[in-house]
């Protein structure tokens, strides 16, 4: 091997360790395999316990024939068991790579066959295969890579061994990648589980389920997304919006669950989760918790300057409380209360509308309004259960045995 | 540079990759590029803002003069402003190596400087020194890796330009392995972070500061750790612990904060906390969760099967409730509360050596009563402090803008 096809490597190899975003590195991995073995195409798979996922494909051949969007409308994700008798599936089994000169050659009476019903469909002819599994560094199959058709002079040929040798150091790398990425995945999932769980639980207190918050969340990303903000903002309100109003639990029950119209001095008892709830986020490094701070703090501003704490008036009001604010107040009026039937949608959406330059930001009215699908695709998901409502008011009958 | 040696460089990236525990990687880092330098000497520094934190070092030499004792004892973490005079902060802020063959030979008016002191007070000769930026992939410098004397024949020489361009190799892949591991680090602390927040803010409805939790989980991974259990249960107790009275978000206030003693129906609402824990934490994939689903449930449970909820007798109750009933009650009986003073210690000792065998495991209150002294520095350090107490509650002359 050349100094500098080394040289390449360990630069793919601190590309693939930088980058951790799954989809992107799976693109980026199948990219760069293609380009080391001169594939026309290629896949990955990934092991998910029992279940190979089908996660990321290219085929040059097809993308040209076929346009990208044909492509992307037949390169579905799917699962398949993981069992020795397709080639991905071989290599995932027995952990060795599988090398194919010509897949037309394959015995019929082999572990593994070639599935030709793709080509078929597609009208694309596979002849070389190489499949490598993606082991970590415990020698366990996290996935494979399969590579289609090795091209010389624009004509599939056997893939060359000295290249093979290369991919599968490539593969090591990946794996690692892979491994390291879904990682980080995981703990971003416990975290935001953990998020949702406790102020979830905090939500019981006066709200009959917990699913507020749960849509809450995915209007206000909705809006974030629709007003063209960047991934990491659109996260950041989805994941801190939860705990909105996580200061309620510095308000007693008395008032908190009144079931009567407040007085002015229990109003400003009430008033004060919003500064309770920024104590509770202050002094953090940690941005998920400054971003639910001032969330906390501004949800209840109204653009006109009406609202509080602290009054603030049309753009003084940081973004996210803005977003929350509409977000907070559109699934109020909307759902369900013990006490009373959820509005009709026209009031619902009178209300809003009415509320554009007064309560709201009006150009988040305006692009509410304009994704109004989403918003109920939202509302059906996400909708209130009656065999949640309750759930820890009536604890007769359970199974405690399997709660341990 | 050879083929066999590429493929080392290429293991040794898969290898740091794979480590996510930051100091056994630095370790790792430093004796790889040792090995491949032939270093006697060397140390590694982190960037934390303008600072460069001193993190790890190692030398052969000293290490056989002195003992594994007392390098121990001079290798201490310190902290250095980011400025070009030294050596290692010359390659930090100018992003570029030094190659010095002789230390003595480094010319009076260069901008960098060696610093003797540690060569004169532990009577070693520095000679040969290869610095080198630790950058990640936008060429930010992240740290620095310093190399001493490399040796030849036992004599200090200067380190061979041929080896240099494999250290500069390696570390760009240290760099990535260095910054992967920071954000997993950074991931992990934002979670933890959340559920002292939120599960401290669930605490306010009935304890005057939060700090109880806080103690509580620090008993508790004392008693793990005493008991010999690894790092991944004694974290797990650490950061699930605090959630274990979260069900009592459940709990109506005329209960939870009620003076003087419950009647048996009200303390029989009150037992349900541990009960609306476990299904606040339930059907989770997440570690984390259902530990604390577990801790939740059966934290009053008693040793002697008198607890609740399911009166579950020694050791089917869960290590983790066990411990936690311990930590907890412990820190209840001897922490100061608005109705009352603390107990003096002889008294909550007696209370807790009593217990052995009838409220507590009998072992786990043998291992607690022989670690008092670390027992009490928990205490010290998270003291509740009167300015705290009732944080909440006065909220008049709060600067509201500072919270924005």
């Amino acid at each position: 091997m050349l100094e500098k096809e080394f040289q390449e490597i360990l630069d793919v190899g601190i590309s693939l360790s930088s980058e951790h975003d799954l989809e992107k590195l799976l693109n980026l991995i199948l990219s760069k395999a293609q380009q080391l073995s001169k594939a026309d195409g290629g896949s990955i798979y990934l092991i998910n316990k029992d279940k190979m996922v089908f996660k990321t494909s290219r085929n040059n051949t097809l993308l040209r024939k076929l346009g990208p969007e044909k492509i992307k409308e037949i390169v579905k994700t799917f699962e398949m068991p993981v069992t020795k008798q397709s080639l991905a599936g071989y290599a995932a089994v027995t952990g060795k790579p599988l090398v194919i000169p010509d897949v037309r050659q394959i015995p019929k009476d082999a572990d593994f066959h070639y599935d030709p019903s793709f080509d078929n469909k597609y009208g694309y002819s596979t002849v070389s295969i190489l499949v490598v599994p993606l082991m970590n560094k415990e020698n366990k199959v996290i996935g494979v890579l399969q590579l289609i058709n090795s091209l010389k002079d624009d004509k599939p040929v056997a893939f060359d061994p000295a290249v093979n040798k290369i991919i599968f150091s490539f593969s090591s790398q990946a794996a690692v990648a892979i491994e390291n990425t879904q990682l980080t995945d995981q703990l971003k999932e416990a975290h935001y589980e953990t998020i949702f769980r406790l102020s979830g639980a905090a939500e019981y207190r006066d709200k009959e389920t917990a699913n507020h918050i749960m849509r809450v969340s995915h209007f206000a990303r909705l809006l974030a997304e629709k007003l063209g903000h960047d991934r990491e903002f659109c996260e950041m309100i989805f994941w801190s919006s939860p705990m909105h109003d996580i200061g309620k639990l510095g308000i007693p029950d008395s008032i908190l669950q009144k079931p009567g119209p407040l007085t002015p001095e229990e109003r400003s008892i009430m008033e004060r989760h919003t500064i309770i709830g920024a104590l509770v986020m202050k002094d953090s490094e940690v941005k998920i918790i400054s971003q639910s701070r001032i969330v906390a703090l501004t949800h209840h501003e109204k653009y006109d300057g009406t609202g509080y704490p602290q009054k603030l008036k049309g753009t003084e009001i940081p973004l996210e409380g803005r977003i929350i604010a509409l977000a907070d107040v559109f699934d109020a009026i909307s759902s369900k209360r013990v006490y009373r039937e959820p509005m009709p949608e026209e009031k619902v959406l009178a209300i809003i509308r009415e509320g554009a330059g007064k309560h709201f930001d009006p150009e988040l009215v305006e692009i509410f309004l304009s994704c109004l699908a989403e918003v109920n695709e939202i509302k059906v998901k996400y909708a209130d259960l009656e065999e949640q409502a309750d759930k820890f008011r009536k604890l007769e009958g359970l199974d405690l045995k399997a709660l341990l």
